[in-house]
């Protein structure tokens, strides 16, 4: 079985770790510019870290910016894991399709493009505009009773999210944005979350966007079920036991027990760090597939900007994971890439910082009078 | 002595508690969104609370937004609270004015007109666009001497905030934005906060934008030594005992140790509460005001959104107090309306939803299938 492709090879190949060269140069211009240092706080080191995916400072203004909205089924649905019928993931397609969900408001609100991808809707969807028909199967297989996706979807699927970045950056974009619709998804992001991280499933599972103690129990033994089904892809991943490489054995795990949509999202991080351009990552869903995008390749996580914390328990821990901290935490619950879009002004603030905010030389302001300390007070 | 003016009489009583019909309409037509009930957290809060200020179901979208910065001197300066010298504030005043500073750089990112006020600085300042000259005095005097502004002062500075809320409202603007500017006025916060609130000057005085411990020591002492000199009129306030009314108890304490740009700004709420029109408060220098405005008038609060949380220590206290949940929390210290800026696009899309987005009804999408649970999962 092969778990890799030319497509992905080439794209893991093209990933750099950050320049520190133009990290140590954006350190240096924040500490010139008309502020006390260190006074806009995390987003200073937003700032860096974008200089340092760019390779440049300043780095390039992260605008315009669009979400892309992967979108799938989830055969573990028929183990009973969330009062929402299945339906409703073809539903809400319709909705964004129409600009009537939030994420369509938020997308508004900030100036994002919005792009529906059907990489694995158990239902026929009708053509429409702003809707990529990349379906690669009817919803994933129950990954209680065997592998989500085989070996060819995996593939497909993340190859699909490399496309989708390389096109949204070929037509100009200098921001990506994750999005997620897939009813169940919470249930496949818990246990690629403890595949990853080896917390357990207790500690990882949420109660999506609100389920009852007796279904949320219910919903920690299935994802409990499968991770005892695919314990040996598991062990291999995180002991890095198996024959084939890295990449593979992160991609088996991701097959296992995640979703289409997870594969494609981790390709769209793959493709956004191929091409150094940074990608907001929204809550559990994109959390999920970053770790294993982490798993493949580390220095792709440098690509990634975390936008929100949401309430899914699984999802603090993921970030702690990924090394990341949250811009926003508003106690959100929802996904499908609103939590990144909130996000997504204050990144561009960050690195607008980069490019228009004077020096204390250039503005002739005066700096303050004490030694011995970085930061002056106002 | 008169502590209130015909003007501030008039707005004061043109303030009105929140309208809970139009409250409780915002709440339930977010729970018929295309979305799980509560996923949108604490935005739901907001969209609710300014359905309640504009006394409508769904309220005025908040847009367009400025941000007017209030600039002041502070006589406290002399006692060497700052390693800045007082010539900063007027030189970034013309920083704002180049459109060389952040928070330029900010309200360019989401859109918002920049207005900077000259409440109270200390040099004269040449006329230039985007520059309003309302100067009342050249800074205040030293608070551990004398009260900081005279109650003519401290009333033409309410009423100058009051002026500028109402022409930014005039001229089509649905949101405020606080901004300020001040070499010294953290000292001048935590003397208000803590009279305000109660709390000890070692809780709430912070080191402004990053002072040592010696002299983070000192300017205590120095707020200390203010409260002290001002007992009898903070002890008048705190308990209600003057025979001036509840508007000239607060100005009267806000004449004592408060900042021409506090005086200012908490006229600017009061302005803004007066027309129904929300503001977004920045960081200490805006809550400290809010004190005085809650004070004042407490339905006046239900015109604030808390920005953010900066690190200053006194403004986590001074938002409690308020009862204000901040939007962002990015260990900022900087203040000229930043933070509040980086909020502004969370408002303005709390209240797009309210709006923009689709009922399940109207989008055709089921509904959740069990019962009992105010939740769905996705």
């Amino acid at each position: 079985m092969t778990w890799t492709s030319e497509l992905i090879r080439q794209t893991v190949a093209a990933i750099r770790p950050p320049d520190d060269a133009a990290m140590r140069a954006a350190r240096m211009h924040q500490d010139r510019l008309t502020k006390p240092q260190g006074s806009l706080g995390m987003l200073e080191d937003v700032s860096v870290r974008l200089a340092g995916l760019a390779g440049e400072c300043p780095p390039p203004l992260p605008v315009p910016a669009a979400v892309a909205i992967f979108a799938a089924d989830h055969g573990v649905h028929a183990q009973g894991v969330t009062p929402w019928p299945q339906e409703v993931t073809a539903q809400m397609v319709a909705n964004f399709l129409a600009g009537g969900a939030v994420v369509n408001a938020f997308a508004g609100q900030v100036g994002a493009d919005v792009t529906v991808v059907d990489v694995g809707v158990a239902a026929e969807l009708p053509e429409a505009p702003g809707l990529l028909p990349r379906k690669v199967a009817y919803g994933t297989a129950d990954m209680t009773e065997q592998p989500a996706m085989t070996a060819e979807q995996v593939l497909r699927a993340v190859e699909t999210g490399i496309e989708v970045a390389r096109d949204l950056v070929s037509a100009g974009n200098r921001c990506l944005v994750t999005g997620d619709m897939g009813i169940a998804n919470t249930t496949a992001s818990a246990a690629l979350i403890a595949a990853c991280t080896g917390l357990a499933p207790g500690e990882v599972t949420g109660r999506g966007t609100g389920i009852d103690e007796a279904m949320h129990n219910h919903k920690i033994d299935v994802v409990a079920a499968a991770l005892d089904r695919h314990a040996e892809p598991i062990r291999a991943m995180r002991g890095q036991l198996h024959d084939h490489g890295r990449v593979g054995r992160a991609l088996e795990v991701l097959a296992a027990v995640g979703g289409l949509e997870h594969a494609a999202l981790a390709g769209f991080i793959l493709g956004a760090a191929s091409r150094r351009v940074p990608v907001v990552l929204d809550g559990v869903i994109a959390g999920a597939a970053a770790l294993i995008v982490a798993a493949v390749e580390p220095d792709a996580v440098a690509a990634c900007v975390a936008g929100h914390r949401s309430m899914e328990s699984g999802h603090a821990a993921t970030l702690v994971h990924l090394g990341l901290h949250p811009l926003v935490d508003l106690e959100l619950r929802l996904g499908e890439g609103t939590g990144a879009l909130l996000a997504l002004p204050l990144v561009q603030s960050s690195v607008r910082v980069l490019h228009e905010v004077a020096t204390f030389d250039s503005a002739g302001v005066t700096e303050k009078q004490l030694d011995g300390q970085r930061d002056g007070s106002a």
